[in-house]
């Protein structure tokens, strides 16, 4: 059997705890004085995956999504969570003593408005929220006419006698070949932007951006390859590298210390102390930096520029080395995928996988090829209904059995040295219905048509997810999820700044690579998402041409399913990109298959006519 | 020949004068201990077209363009312009006395950063600012470590001793069949939503609301039948209705009566002043309200809820009797563009023909309805390169004839009780370049895909932006405008606070009028745009659909030129539906012309073929 290494299918939640720690959580709020706390779902980097020692929300509640915030009072407790996780939190929670409040109806700050009893002091941890978020949350506190409370120390900390430490993955230095840029070089571009942004130095709190920037990765999160670190990079000196020096072989230090000077993470206020002397000018990243760093930092004479890291847009438009290593951690993937997707049509149809099985196969695939560091995500395997749920994640609880004509849906990633990967295949088991294949094109036309876009240098995802849209539109259908989001080069799957949707207003530029990802739920039914990861690449050269043309390389190698599709409602150039496609799928991948496999994928990948 | 009645081609600006009276101005801020002024292209209401009293900036500069600030120092004074204006503000000012500064190099408040010295007094008039301005103002003058101060009365209006009075045009009250709404529905509309917001009171700063909410229109500024005015309506009690009374007749006063208080505009104050007793949340338009409004409201113990009009998304969905006026007003607009294209044709090839001329043909067609009541803004009317020029108004100076071999861009508009218009035509005189039909073509592509959209409820006028775009693109090409504006029923023809461009995030709704007006520009060549009004209405009803649709329904009612077409571009779809909307074009206008104009729409509307 196979078997999945990266990824787990049991809740590591302990909802009967949830009363009892509350309780003790109370006890040492009241022993400082507090009648309230806010505990998110958050480490001091905002980061999307947190370490064990950062689950507190987990440990606080029993519930185990990736997004939620608990409000605790001396009487009452609430948790809100999105759409995605009321059923779940519901399940996960002890609802005697937290009441599981849908986002969409009331935000953490309406229910402290709504809440707080006037006078109440209100605490929070500094480390772990935003300045946004903590003017919203001042906001809050305001109208509830309570205080509002920095705490030095997290008093949930204080009570969670058996919290695991801070992890210690090792730093590896990234093979200049993979990165592509020196980390000197790096320097100087950045040091150029903060001349140019009249900043005096600039704090890398997100540590994707830091390990950009050092040509660093690490293994402190899931999923990953980040170091749990800080840096500040001054427009004039010696860039500091704020990590635990457990992290480091002797090796790596001697390396990092050719580049910055290495310190302790208990070191950031002093060394934020000595960087905003005279009245320095720093940026903050509006997205990560924690408010505690702003309140250091006006204490010691600085002055905060709130805003964009400037290594976000550099790190997002890939180097030609980057761009090669994505290209073959891609064929190396797709060979991965092609085997797993001939397993799947030759399993499927005896009627005895399971969604667990499934992921466990592909991670298997994946292992297989002897290069995959992690999953890029916990893969999302939704069989028949449950490929409806758009963030589904399967557990022994909800794994389904894959029927025969049903759609099955799998979202899947790796994490490999030279690139990270980002699939999504939509599967018939056994015979499609009418409608699955109506909505299936439909989602397919939208893929296509971002595929082949062609557009001009300044335009943003939110001028190209219109196109995915469309043929949905026209029959009176949508997603409710963007198209697509910015991919990390062996680092996080979900990068910024651009993105495709309405909200993405970042111009895409060269180098970037996004996902493009339309889909389709029916709630109750079935699900259909066509994922491939696209490079931002030069446009065709036109004749007469006024603006420098942008478009998209695929780099995704794996079929899509051609029996769920309706020909009858493709143009003809729609079939050719499709036929291309798969033809460009046999050339690259065909030579790295052979068999049963090869045989596949040979029928996988006939063209298609109308 | 033909005459204009509603537009002038020549420049009333003095640039001779603009010396003097700067120094006038600057002895005036002497003796009022002010170091220096801002003079905003602005009136209290932030209108587009503003009356002869509130030009004081032209006054200052002898500068006629719609948009420009003036910025006057004890020494130096500049004036910043956009980029449609830099060349005609060299020519209309004295440049010995004012710098000319492009907008896009430096905004009013970087030159007031750079210019203002330490400790400067740095007037304006909070008239004439928007809280928003202000903020950037003061900013501004902070950092330049300088005071800004409001000046009660404008001191440029205390040297300005020919200053025109306030216009008097007279308050007429809509025929109810065009409003198709009742002062009081309209009223309870009102007052609902600011229950639901939880505001005691909105001021109507906005006389486009004002005029829209109390069903009047007005003759105080060109081109817009807007009447001068204010009104509080309040969540409970009576509105006020503040308005000159020297215009209305006894009839007008009796029935506003019956709706609100009848108040003098000297009493605005006053009114605010009650309206904000016991600390009331009043509404103020963040787009139009004069940031005096906020520190009255405020001094009286009110507060300020900075936010859209409750008016503003009322007033765009248009109800059916004003659709129905729309449809009538683009019939017989549609017959007095019929008779003008025709008359066009057989003028143009002999090469005589002037944009003046041409703009007073137009504008005598459409007089000779007997129905004009304004045109609805300047037309624009540009020949060869002239077309090029997106903001173009032509003047003596500038006037060109029309030759052989170019293409005439004509955007041109007309106001009628039943409703507004505006329409672009491109129209080829003798024969056009390839590049020409293969511009106009792509250009006309777009227009069709907006044309024939199908979009659910909730989508923005940004997401249909790109279909417009897409096949200029392709050929690496673009336009540097929105697609669509928002249009009024008989008031602005440039209305929100939808509209179909990159910044249009308001979703759309049944019942608005929107531009649709792609167009393409070639420097010192040509230009091309090709403009309908459509109408927001419900979309096809699809079997299995999960959205309500809307879609669009086109108003407006002419040919487009068939002769600069490159059909080998075109796809079946599209020459369908330019079939289909010439053959409406030939139904609706065919029985309203007759002889040799009748021939013309014929021949203009015939279908073609690939």
């Amino acid at each position: 059997m196979f078997e999945a290494k990266f990824q787990t299918f049991t809740d590591a939640s302990a909802p009967a705890l949830g009363t009892a720690r509350l309780k003790l959580l109370r006890a040492e709020l009241e022993r400082r004085g507090l009648d309230g706390f806010l505990v998110p779902r958050a480490d001091a980097h905002q980061n999307e995956y947190v370490a064990p020692c950062d689950e507190r929300l987990t440990w606080l509640t029993g519930f185990t999504g990736s997004a939620g915030t608990a409000l605790v009072l001396a009487d009452k407790a609430a948790i809100v969570v999105d759409g995605r996780y009321t059923l779940q939190a519901a399940a996960q929670v002890d609802t005697a003593s937290f009441e599981v409040v849908p986002l969409a109806d009331v935000s953490p700050e309406r229910w402290i408005e709504k809440n707080l009893p006037p006078g109440a002091r209100f605490g929070y941890d500094p480390w772990l929220i935003t300045q946004d978020g903590l003017e919203r949350l001042r906001r809050a506190v305001t109208v509830a006419e309570g205080t509002l409370v920095a705490v030095e120390g997290n008093p949930l900390d204080a009570v969670w006698t058996d919290r695991p430490p801070a992890p210690l993955g090792a730093v590896v230095i990234r093979d200049p070949a993979l990165a592509g840029e020196s980390v000197e070089a790096k320097l100087e571009r950045l040091r150029a932007a903060l001349h140019e942004q009249k900043l005096d130095a600039t704090v890398l709190s997100d540590p994707h951006g830091v390990a950009w920037t050092f040509n660093i990765r690490g293994a402190d999160v899931d999923f990953t390859p980040l170091p749990l670190s800080w840096a500040i990079i001054p427009a004039v000196g010696r860039p500091t590298l704020l990590v635990d020096g457990r992290k480091l072989s002797n090796a790596a230090r001697d390396e990092l210390s050719r580049h910055a000077e290495i310190v302790e993470p208990a070191y950031l206020e002093r060394s934020l102390e000595l960087t905003a002397a005279n009245g320095a000018v720093i940026r903050l990243d509006q997205a990560t930096a924690p408010a505690l760093l702003a309140t250091q930092i006006e204490a010691a004479g600085g002055k905060v520029s709130k805003g964009a890291s400037p290594v976000s847009l550099m790190q997002a438009a890939k180097n030609e080395a980057e761009l090669a290593g994505m290209r073959t951690a891609h064929v190396r993937d797709g060979a991965a995928l092609v085997r797993f997707l001939a397993w799947f049509d030759a399993e499927a149809p005896k009627g005895n996988l399971t969604e667990i099985e499934v992921v466990c196969a592909l991670e298997s695939f994946r292992r297989d090829t002897g290069a995959l560091r992690d999953v890029s995500f916990p893969s999302i395997s939704g069989a028949g209904p449950n490929g409806a749920i758009v963030h589904y994640r399967v557990s022994e609880a909800t794994n389904r059995r894959l029927n025969p004509g049903e759609l099955f849906l799998i979202d899947s990633g790796a994490q490999y040295e030279d690139g990270t990967t980002d699939v999504t295949r939509t599967i018939a088991v056994g015979e499609p219905t009418p409608e699955m294949r109506d909505r299936f094109t439909r989602v397919l036309k939208g893929h296509i048509a971002i595929a082949r876009a062609v557009f001009p240098v300044g335009a943003s995802g939110a001028q190209l997810d219109p196109f995915a849209r469309q043929y949905l539109w026209a029959a009176g259908l949508d997603f409710e999820h963007g198209t697509g989001h910015g991919v990390g080069a062996y680092l996080s799957v979900h990068e910024g700044p651009a993105r495709i949707s309405k909200l993405g207003t970042v111009p895409l530029a060269r180098g970037m690579v996004l996902s493009n990802e339309p889909g389709y739920y029916k709630t109750g039914a079935f699900g259909i998402r066509l994922e491939n990861l696209e490079i931002v690449v030069d446009g065709p050269e036109v004749p007469g041409a006024e603006k420098k043309l942008l478009a998209f390389e695929t780099l995704t190698l794996a079929p899509f399913d051609r029996r769920v599709l309706d020909l009858s409602l493709m143009t003809s150039d729609e079939i050719a990109w499709l036929n291309d496609y798969h033809a460009r799928v046999l050339k690259e991948i065909g030579p790295l298959v052979e068999g049963a496999v090869l045989d596949w994928l040979k029928a996988a990948t006939a063209p298609l006519k109308k």
